[in-house]
């Protein structure tokens, strides 16, 4: 699906973050603290940055850069942003999957699972998986306070990071205490760190103004809802092999997506029973998902789903578009790669 | 203990991080995340930070600063470092509390036990705390990528911010695993974060080279070994009303002290036995802590561990005193200061 661009983007910012990691395990440079910092924990850091993942928010950061400024791609500060988004989001993943104790994250272990399997005591492997997230924000601290780039632009892209940072921690905050909807987790722990936030940076580094990011912001929220519904999709009807989750996750766990709340608002009385029998049913068989998964698609929540995902991208890139010359045709050409990887991606 | 001018940095402290945290509550203000954040996530991660602590940290940025720049408790700049400081310590603090089932600090609950009563929930308490320290981490890392100062001086700081974060992250990782000893601990997981980071970081906003900030953490690391001394003596003979914390924890804990350490080399065999009696014993009775606790006395550990206390810090103060008109005498006397209420300090 990722064409040549995305692919070179993503094999760059992957090299910047292997210098990264080998600059951790390498130790600090300063004199002040002396020795080298090497631990499992670094390790499996490292692994799970490096295992993969789409690279999307890394590519958005890019992206938004180059809406304002041609020679976006080839600036340190741009790809330093880049790497840091996909440091935070490693931070977040790991954090979160204690959280949702989730065992299979980019189709291997989650980081707890695999500290405890590594160190045969599955507390420690929690635990430790709580300072390897903490690992994670540091080395992302460390690339945000010292963005080499103009000053104005680096204390533009640093104050998006921290709203950004806290934000998502709110997301995920009421999604724990179930105080909002869909609609709201979307919004904060989707859209804000995959979309809103990677577009706003790259584009405080392309030169952006501060009446600009708020425009591009409210361009950037419908692609990250969008991302979500299309998450939603593949939760539910994505193979295991291309999502790396295993099938019906979402269903057995009762997740309150937007397409079963579409799903419990359109189906019939026989469609609703089959969902609801497995809904939030940790144990549920396989075939009794499977009746589910069919009552998603035969209710028409899939379909208003992708629609509705088409829709919503399809709008930010009008508005990319009406956006006339105030917008580079490079960074305009990447939204719209992006734009179909979002809305097409098969993982 | 402490005199009016570590009173009025307290205060200033203090004062700096009741903004910050009424800020975080009003929202953010690019207008890119919309929506203000006032969860009970920030309303426990404020409550702790403000609950307390001795502010050494805040107060020994202002001095590094003051080492080399006599309008630097002025500074905002400074002020922002010492606030982040601090926001850092609470973030360290609820994650460790976490990982070590800790139920109270600063004579309240822990950060995770509040949340956990108040939801009448552990586990989603311990979720919560998660979340709480990375939220105080997201507060520190906006502070520290936009200190108001010179690039320069503010580029040298975030750097040791960073270098700082990593080892504090790595020295509990190492404490976890149960691979180094109590100098090593004290060093990465004290000294690190509590000295030898606060002081370069102020002395770098007051204007040190990269060469005087190798020189000023040399003589900050055995200030440091000082406080963990100092912390294992509360540990051991502290009163609950003045630590915050149950007396004889670290006995029955079984932690690796330099006290304990000590208590092994030199104690006779019934001094040995009494200690033995307790060491790791969660449940061990009040009278058997006490016998183990007078035999840390009769033994000599704490004699030797006082006067080790005291020989650090004085060393460190006369290598301040050696520096001649380097460093300035408002720093110097600062710091003599902040000495004393290290090795003397009750609480």
């Amino acid at each position: 699906m990722a064409n040549d661009e995305l692919k070179r983007i993503a094999a760059r910012i992957e090299h910047r973050l292997v210098e990264l990691f080998d600059a951790a395990a390498a130790g600090p440079s300063s004199g002040i603290f002396p020795t080298p910092l090497r631990t499992p924990v670094l390790e499996e850091v490292r692994e799970l940055t490096l295992r993969g993942g789409k690279r999307l928010r890394a590519a958005l950061v890019i992206c938004g850069a180059s809406l304002f400024d041609d020679g976006a791609e080839e600036e340190p500060a741009v790809i330093d942003a880049a790497a840091a988004l996909e440091l935070l989001h490693a931070y977040f993943l790991i954090h979160d999957d204690i959280m949702d104790d989730d065992a299979t994250r980019r189709g291997g272990p989650s980081l707890h699972v695999a500290l405890a399997d590594r160190l045969g005591d599955p507390r420690l492997g929690r635990d430790l998986a709580i300072l390897a997230g903490d690992l994670a924000a540091a080395l992302h601290e460390g690339l945000v306070s010292r963005l080499d780039t103009a000053e104005s632009r680096r204390r533009l892209a640093a104050a998006i990071f921290s709203e950004m940072h806290l934000d998502v921690v709110h997301g995920q905050t009421l999604d724990m205490l179930g105080q909002s909807d869909a609609e709201e987790v979307a919004l904060r722990k989707t859209a804000s760190y995959t979309t809103v936030g990677p577009l706003t940076i790259g584009a405080a580094l392309g030169g952006a103004s501060p009446d600009q990011l708020v425009e591009l912001a409210a361009i950037a929220a419908p692609i990250g809802v969008a991302f979500q519904l299309r998450d939603d999709l593949l939760g539910a009807f994505g193979t295991s092999k291309v999502t790396g989750k295993p099938v019906g996750t979402d269903l057995r766990r009762g997740k309150r997506t937007f397409l079963l709340a579409q799903a419990l608002k359109s189906s019939s009385a026989e469609e609703r029973a089959a969902i609801e029998a497995v809904l939030g049913v940790a144990d549920a068989p396989d075939d009794a998902v499977a009746r589910a998964t069919a009552a998603l698609v035969s209710c028409g929540a899939r379909r208003v789903c992708e629609q509705r995902c088409d829709r919503l991208v399809g709008g930010a890139l009008e508005a990319i578009g009406a956006g006339g010359n105030r917008y580079r045709d490079g960074g305009k050409g990447l939204l719209i790669r992006l734009g179909e990887l979002i809305t097409k991606r098969d993982s």
